[in-house]
This record gives C-alpha cells, sequence and structure tokens, in this order.
C-alpha cells in the first residue's frame, strides 16, 4: 500500500512542478515536452508514472498529446496579456541615500524609453559591431580548440602580446607577462585593491570620481579618504601630501586621465609628483586609465605608470569605453603586486573568458583597433563640441560646464541652490536621464553640479533634451 | 639652447623604447612601424624627432626604410634560437606546503607533453566544438547589438530562462529572476561567501575537498572547519551537528553530489538532515552542484537546494565541468541573500560577459545541451568503468578505489605507508601527472590517497600511464 501511495503522491507530485513551470512562462505555448522516457529518467520515476502525470496535465488541459509526436503545451486562454505601457509616473520627489541615488540612476541606464545623458560610455552605433565579430569568428576558427578551453591564468597569450605593444601609447615599456588579463576593468580595480589592502584599511580617492569605486571600497571593507580634485588638473598634490601626513593611507585609487566625472587630466608634472610623492612612503597607486585613449588633442596623455621606477603603480584599464562593454576585457599591469594579484584572479574567477578575449585580441592585431579608435575619437571631439555649443546657448547664464580635451563627459556646474537630484527627477518626467552630481561623492556633496554624457551622436532628440534640460535649470533659478 | 637638448633627448628615448620593443619580440621581423606622421601623433613629438628616431634605429640596423611604404623591422641575425626542449629535469625530492603542491599541480596541467591524470575535468575531445561555435554565431546575429552591450545586471535573461527549466532537473522550482549569472562556479562560491560572510569567519567545508576552495577562503581572510566526509556517502552530518554546537560557523560549502576528490554522493536523507539541521540555526549553505549534471544512473541526483524552505540554500554551478571551461559560464541561486548577492558582483565585475552567456542559452534552447550531456554522460561512465577496471589490474593487493555514480574522479587510498606526493614526483619523471591527496585538506592528511581523473578517452596511452603508476606504487610497497 505505502508503495501505491508514493507513486500517487510522485505523479502528482511532477505535475504540479511542471505546471508551474508552463504557467510561469518557463515552458511556452508549442514547447514540446520531454518524451515518458526521458521524463522519467531525468526524474527516476517509472515510465507509467511519468505517463500519468502528463495524463493529469492533459485532463486540466495544460499539455495535449500529437500523435506519433508527443507532449505539447496547449495554447492557453488564461494567460494574460502584458499591461500596456504607461508614460512615466510623477513620483513625489523626496530626498535619498547617495547609495539609493546611484541604483537609480543604473536602473534609468536600462530604459530604452529614454534619452541617456547620464550615460558616460560609447553609444552603440560608434562600433564597428561587424569587424568585431569578425574578429570572434576568426578567433574561433584559428584557435585549435575553438577557444573552449581554460587559458592561461594570467591570461590570453596574444591579447597580452598586442597590450604590451600598445603599452608604448602610454609611454610605458612593458612585456606581455607584465600584463593580466580580468573581466573589465573593475575586476582590475578590485583585485588590485585586494593585493595591496586589508578591511578596515583607508584608501585615498578623488572627489568627485565615478560612483562605482564607492561601491567596491564598501565590498570590501575599505575606507575612502577624498582628495578634493579641480576640473581640469585632477587631484589637488598639495592636499594628498598634507593627508597623507595625516592619516595612514594604504592606497591610492585615482583616475588621472579624463577623470569620470569632471573629464581634468592631469599635467604630466603632477604626474611625476604624484608618482615619486607615494614611492618615498611605498603607498601603491592603482591608476584607473580607462579614459586615457579617449584624447581629442594631438596625443594620449601620459599615464602614471610610466614614471614608476618602483613597481608601485597598477594600470589597469579595459575596452569597455571602446569597443564593448558587454566583451568584459580588461586587464592590469600590476608591477611589484604580480603575484598577490594573480592569486586572487586565480581564487575569484579561476581565468578569464577565453572567446572574448581571443577575439579582442585579434581585433588588436589586424589593426582594426587603431582605425575604430581613429574614428571614434574624432566622433566624440566632434559630439563634445556640439554637446557644449548647445548647453552655452540653451542653459542660462551662471552655468559653468567644463572644457574636456578627452573622455565622455561634460560636468556642469548649475547656480549654487541648484538641487541636481530634484533636476534629475524632473528631467526624468520628460524621459530624459542625466547624472546627479551628489552621487560623485560619498558625502553628496555635488549638490549643484551635474555630469552630462556625450557618447551619443548629437541628433535633434538630444538637441530637444538639452533645451528642455536648460529650461528646467532657468525655471528652477 | 634648452629646446634643442631636448629634442635631442626625445629622439634618442623614442629610439631606445622601439628598440627594446624589437629586442623583447614584441615588434617581430618584418612588422610594419608606424608612419612618421603616426608616430609623431602618437608620442606628442614632432615629425623631425620621430624621423630622427628612425634613423637612429636604421643606422643600428633594426629597421629598414622600404621606398613609399615606410619603416620595417629588418631580420635581426642576433636573435637567439629558442633552447632545445630537454627532457623533463629530475629533481629533487623534497617536501613543501600544500599552497606549493597545489601550485606545482596546476602548473602541470598546462603542460601537453603530461598525461594529464590529474585533471578532474572533461577532456576537450568530448566537447562538441563546432555546435558551440554555432551556437555562439547565431547568438551574436540573433542580437540586435551583437553582444557588444552591457548585459542585464542580474545576468543575461535567455540564460536565465534556461537555468529557472534546468532547476527542474534538480527537483528544484526557481524562476528566471532567482538566478545570478557569474564568472564560472569559482565566481558563483565566492560571491556567496562574500554575500554571508566577514573576513575572521568559520566556515564549514568537508575533507577531503576540492583545494580551489581553501584557496578563496584565505584570500577572504575566512577560518575553514574541516568536517570529515566519507568517500560514498559525503559530510559526517553526526560531525557537523556536534561542531556547529562548538564553533561559531557562519557558512558551510558542500559538494554535495560526485564531490572532487571522492566521487561522493551524498544521499537523500542526509541532504535533508543537513539542509534542516543548518536552518534551525539560520546558517547558510553553499552548495557546490557543479558535478551534480555527471550522473551515470537512471536520474539526477537531487539539490540540496530541493530541500531548502527559508531561502539559506545557495545553489551554484556552471558549464565547466559539463562544456565549455574557458566560456566562463557560471551562476547561483542564491535565495534570501539575492541582493547582497548581486550587490557584490555588481561591484566587482559590472556584468557577465554577454556574447559567451549569450552563446550557451542558444546552445541550451536549441537542445543541443541535452543532446551532448546524454553523450558526455555514457562516455564518462564508460570510461569510469575501463580506468576502474585497468587500476584493479595494475595496481597491487591492498589499494582501494572508489567507486562513483558519476563525476570525473577515482579516489584511491594507497597502502599507509605510500606518500602520494613521492609518488607524484616519480610519475612526473615518466611524464603522468595524479592529484596528490596532500592538496585536498588544509594540513596534508590525505598523504597515502590519490586522485585519478577519468575525463580522457580510454587510450593505449593512458593504460600504458596506469601501468607505469600500478608499478611504482608496488615497487614503493
Amino acid at each position: 500500500m505505502d508503495t501505491y501511495k508514493n507513486a500517487d503522491f510522485l505523479y502528482h507530485e511532477v505535475a504540479e512542478r511542471l505546471g508551474r513551470m508552463i504557467e510561469q512562462g518557463l515552458l511556452k505555448t508549442g514547447d514540446k515536452l520531454p518524451s515518458v522516457r526521458a521524463l522519467s529518467e531525468e526524474q527516476g520515476i517509472s515510465q507509467s508514472t511519468a505517463f500519468r502525470a502528463y495524463s493529469e496535465l492533459e485532463r486540466r488541459g495544460v499539455v495535449e498529446a500529437r500523435p506519433r509526436s508527443g507532449y505539447y503545451v496547449r495554447y492557453l486562454h488564461r494567460r494574460h496579456a502584458p499591461p500596456p505601457l504607461l508614460p512615466a509616473e510623477r513620483q513625489p520627489i523626496r530626498d535619498i541615500s547617495v547609495d539609493e541615488m546611484i541604483a537609480e540612476v543604473y536602473r534609468s541606464l536600462t530604459r530604452e524609453d529614454i534619452v541617456r545623458l547620464s550615460m558616460a560610455a560609447p553609444s552603440l552605433d560608434l562600433i564597428p559591431e561587424a569587424r568585431l565579430n569578425k574578429s570572434m569568428m576568426e578567433a574561433l576558427r584559428m584557435d585549435p580548440n575553438s577557444c573552449i578551453h581554460y587559458d592561461d591564468i594570467q591570461g590570453n597569450a596574444k591579447l597580452r602580446q598586442q597590450l604590451a605593444r600598445y603599452a608604448f601609447h602610454w609611454s610605458g615599456q612593458a612585456l606581455p607577462e607584465d600584463a593580466i588579463t580580468t573581466q573589465g576593468c573593475m575586476e582590475a580595480l578590485s583585485l588590485s585593491l585586494q593585493a595591496t589592502t586589508r578591511p578596515g584599511d583607508t584608501v585615498a580617492i578623488e572627489a568627485p570620481t565615478f560612483f562605482g569605486i564607492f561601491s567596491v571600497l564598501q565590498s570590501l571593507g575599505l575606507k575612502a579618504l577624498e582628495i578634493p580634485a579641480h576640473p581640469e588638473t585632477g587631484a589637488s598634490l598639495d592636499y594628498l601630501e598634507k593627508a597623507l601626513g595625516r592619516h595612514a593611507v594604504r592606497a591610492c585609487l585615482f583616475v588621472p586621465n579624463f577623470n569620470n566625472p569632471t573629464g581634468a587630466c592631469m599635467p604630466e608634472g603632477n604626474k611625476e609628483r604624484l608618482v615619486s610623492m607615494l614611492a618615498r612612503r611605498d603607498i601603491p597607486l592603482i591608476e584607473d586609465d580607462i579614459y586615457g585613449e579617449l584624447f581629442f588633442g594631438r596625443s594620449r596623455p601620459a599615464s602614471c605608470k610610466s614614471f614608476d621606477r618602483k613597481g608601485l603603480v597598477m594600470h589597469c584599464a579595459s575596452v569597455s569605453k571602446m569597443l564593448a562593454p558587454g566583451y568584459r576585457v580588461g586587464w592590469c599591469f600590476p608591477g611589484r603586486f604580480r603575484e598577490q594579484f594573480l592569486q586572487r584572479k586565480h581564487s575569484f574567477s579561476v581565468t578569464s573568458a577565453t572567446p572574448t578575449h581571443a577575439a579582442v585580441a585579434r581585433f588588436l592585431e589586424t589593426g582594426r583597433f587603431d582605425l575604430h579608435m581613429r574614428k571614434l575619437r574624432k566622433a566624440l571631439h566632434t559630439q563634445c563640441l556640439r554637446y557644449s555649443q548647445a548647453i552655452s546657448e540653451y542653459f542660462p547664464e551662471g552655468v559653468r560646464v567644463s572644457r574636456p580635451q578627452g573622455g565622455y563627459g561634460l560636468w556642469l556646474e548649475l547656480p549654487p541652490k541648484a538641487d541636481s537630484y530634484i533636476l534629475y527627477q524632473q528631467a526624468m518626467q520628460h524621459h530624459i536621464s542625466i547624472a546627479p552630481g551628489k552621487i560623485f561623492s560619498t558625502d553628496g556633496r555635488f549638490r549643484n553640479y551635474i555630469r552630462i554624457g556625450f557618447g551619443s551622436p548629437y541628433t535633434d532628440k538630444i538637441d530637444w533634451s538639452l533645451q528642455v534640460l536648460g529650461q528646467l535649470v532657468a525655471s528652477a533659478g
């Protein structure tokens, strides 16, 4: 009797679970279900129990048996139609924490119905998709194992060869074995921090700076010491020097070239001074150089790494702002922290993904990258000028705007009493997103600043958005 | 005069750096160098300085000018030929730490001249490369942006849809929004640990267990509490229950299905008891179920997750042991720790790689995965039997070997006085690598055990290797 009861329970349970999968849309109308035999094997039940489960679902009108073919999900009348798309709801304006604000701005980035001036990345229109696809196909074809194998722990050998060649651009001198590849620049930064600090340590960062940096510091239990940064020349080195005397700073994490959000580019003399100031105290400098190749002038700004004599500079970058953010291809030249960096990379993610890294290597070695970058720099320079021009025209007197020499963003200072988070919410009601200044420091101090990304080609819609923003700023003043 | 001296220094410096790149092989014989104009732009020097740099290199015989074409790297006589490959050097046998031993075994895994019985992963011969390549092409073609964009922070939507369908296999019930994708299973484990523990906390693990687990615990500053595990039924729950009374255990990280190295599969009753024992104390269970689909019997063993009522089980897995380790496609069903897990994924690596995850989603949704897994399971079962058979024949009396019902490895107990690290070194002299038992615990306690992976199809070379190993064990006894 027990056996019978068990089988009875079993067929019912299997039918219930299948039924829920159909209701939840995991199995869709017209999908073929496993055969009775396959279901019995998968679930470790007898074929007769599997058959009973299907009969039960058939009785409920959820599946149908097709002769000599098997069971299929039926058309379900009671499935709901998706709700109609409504215009963005007007939400009451309230003040929220910097963390919540960042999460909110991030969510707005995935909405396609929005003009995303909050983005500091290339519009996908500027990326040569077809050539990148070609590089992927070639990489798969040329690799004896079609890139299915674990790659070298340090990273794809061909990619590291190319990275060492490119070091010449940032005035560095590097060998393929000096580079370690990562899952984008964020993994490079986080592994650099883990290789040089312990929870509770203090890390000097710029203010303002990219909010992803606060988030990784917080996740690692590190404290941020914010160094004020000038919108043209970057971090104040005098301030830093004094701060180093007062605080036990374990590492510095700076974005010296075309800083996000200000666009500041630290002059070479400052870079040299920064590197030697830290070298005297044996403090590692984690250099986020993700924007360095996006210069509008004649040549790429030097990296801090090029002034490094003690192996203390960890030079981090990626292709995310130049080519394909979704490929997650980044790297680090970790200097003397090579072993610690590699050990952590290996324990956290074993190796980098072979196909995407091999595809980027191929894109570099065929010269497709150089060609693309020349076009991209020109496009961005033009876009920067047109956005700046429009802002001068549409925004009221008293608004100041940065004049970056590279990168993706304009940093705007609004009148002192403006609140950029209120502006953000007002703009969202017009389906325009901007990055409010508050999200670029831990204490929300850049209240009357906004960042406007110029990664998208200038269109009528962009022009209209900037007009709307200008009017919102004017009416707030 | 100063200007002249600067230019003088500049051309020399640029020539020196180019020269070093040629010497180091970053620029190879026949490579075209940038044009004078391009070099001047890249380096921010005048065209005449760029010209002088090339003239200097030409004078040294390192580059040559080709009329109307530009500068090329010359054939260099002084380049050394690579040293001839020597047979593996006989190194003195010495005792080393568990960490050093793990690093050594890892290095042997990348050597193609070695019979790698130390590997617990599929031989690449068992992977349907062509079908996977096809899935990649289809994924790129079907995506409106060719997969170059940042994917959903939680992971590729199509992949999560498939993972929710597959949850049915491990007797779970899951929705696409319950899954978060990761860079392989190791990232899933490390984010699970970070979502549930803080440095200094204690985590219960099995002994023996996969050495990657010690490494990630160490990197996160966590303490390991080792729970003895039976080679057939897994962790001793009586021992665990007592240990939970004595230690403040913050999380458990177990491999309940086809444990690596023992191949043990925890009986369902034990899984249920384990989950409820931890639930009573609100301790999260990180379940590494990377081998669960590799069953030889009629059906997949259940997961601990299927007994979870409180959302405390974090179910982690990947395609690395089934399909393409190099794709780095893993996932976690993190239960109630969803927010913490997602926040850390986002701060450490932003999103997962779009192309590889989309390709795996495609491989799953076309049914290619089911077909492949049916073949793979059969092949592994056959291989397991043939390896076991050969070991019974070639190894001396007194050697005990596990009888796994799935997975990739056999766990051998050698006579008590055998030292498996000495055996490892002796085997390496015959170009055979095995995994010495010592690397599967933090204190090296499994001195007279070895793991032999059966992921490679059985060949004459494998047969010979097992004969050699058998003789080495016999002569040591």
